[in-house]
């Protein structure tokens, strides 16, 4: 549809398919979630699906390139975590802003909440943001406001509790996701109120994560059409 | 399969029947939820799919019937937590036990989580389990232990939340929810650490429920085959 013509370099259509297929893939897994149909991604780009198979040999490439601009602000809200005077202010806003873009998108909050780890190019960009997230969470710790016992797995926790809600929510009651967070963000005060069970091992939560996000896309990027899904 | 013959009157099949369904139910929507396949439970109870439907029209009855002990379990925890001395521990018991009733089920998290309210002969159960929780509520609060600010559609956040974190752990970290619920109990804990935002409004919250539990079924009990199920 789009296919080089009039001179014009190939590389010029290419990069406009490109941005088409990201475009549409955007909204698709927006809307889907990130197992939906590439063939409607295809469709919705304008391009066959043999051109975004070509562009993207994956679902986790086209889901990476897709998102990179949204894990861009993911890795911004930890470092403006980071630059926050008040370490609990850091800590709280980083958890709020979080669950907020997860609150937004549900494309977002699959790729944060499921393939947290995963996605091999969006893992770096995730340890990158995890990295800037452990200091802030070891600041709130010194300063006397965030439990002792809270750990970095406990986030994941956080995301797919706040999943959970969000993906229930979104239509009728799109802000109940702000006041489950505030309840979190209390129990996450110190002191700790009372004895928690020990922490999710961050291999365990790995593998369950790991393994939910395989689960949810079976046969790879070819093994689905656009009829099969159940929307959830 | 199981037609009536040798003489022993027809009701004998039918109820045996039934109860192979009913069995076949509770396997398949506890592992698979309950938008699996209803050709796939007829096919493990060994029953045409024509027979299922006889006996159990719509799915929202199969679900209703398969789930009444389980039910019978939830409006009991409902009981335990009323007869308990303590106010907190009568509070605190109710929701460990939920959510642990959750964690060992992924059908019974799908009931008491998305068709809460939704499935007619469900609702009258959780009704009769919702009333005696709200007395659970009213008493702990009255004692001082749980905060002023928390309502009852507070727990179906809960429940919400904790169905994202068993949908993702169940297998690799089992235990995980365990760690989740004792943050929220501890957000619970009078007195209320921060001003919440507002709750979300029963209304809408039954609503984004409903949706989505029938968002799940889109096609009624028969639009459904047993392939294109995506696996959560």
């Amino acid at each position: 549809m789009t296919g080089s013509s009039g001179g014009r370099p190939l590389r010029v259509d290419a990069a406009r398919n490109r941005e088409a297929i990201l475009e549409a893939a955007r909204e698709v897994f927006a809307a889907q979630g990130t197992d939906a149909s590439l063939e409607e991604v295809a469709r919705c780009a304008g391009v066959g699906i043999a051109t975004l198979y070509r562009r993207f040999p994956t679902r986790d490439d086209l889901v990476a390139a897709a998102f990179a601009p949204k894990m861009a602000a993911y890795a911004q809200a930890a470092a403006a975590a980071v630059a926050e005077a008040d370490a609990w202010e850091g800590f709280s806003g980083y958890v709020r802003t979080v669950c907020a873009m997860q609150a937004c998108d549900a494309g977002f909050a699959d790729v944060v909440a499921l393939t947290f780890p995963g996605t091999r190019a969006l893992d770096r960009q995730l340890r990158k943001a995890t990295a800037g997230v452990n200091g802030v969470i070891e600041r709130a710790k010194a300063d006397g406001a965030l439990r002792q016992d809270f750990v970095m797995e406990d986030l994941v926790l956080v995301l797919l509790a706040n999943a959970g809600v969000v993906n229930a929510t979104s239509r009728h009651a799109p802000d109940a996701w702000e006041r489950f967070v505030a309840y979190l963000l209390d129990a996450f005060r110190a002191p700790g109120r009372s004895q928690l069970p020990e922490p999710v091992s961050a291999t365990r939560l790995a593998a369950a994560v790991r393994r939910q996000a395989r689960v949810r896309r079976p046969d790879g990027p070819s093994g689905r059409t656009g009829h099969e899904r159940v929307p959830r």
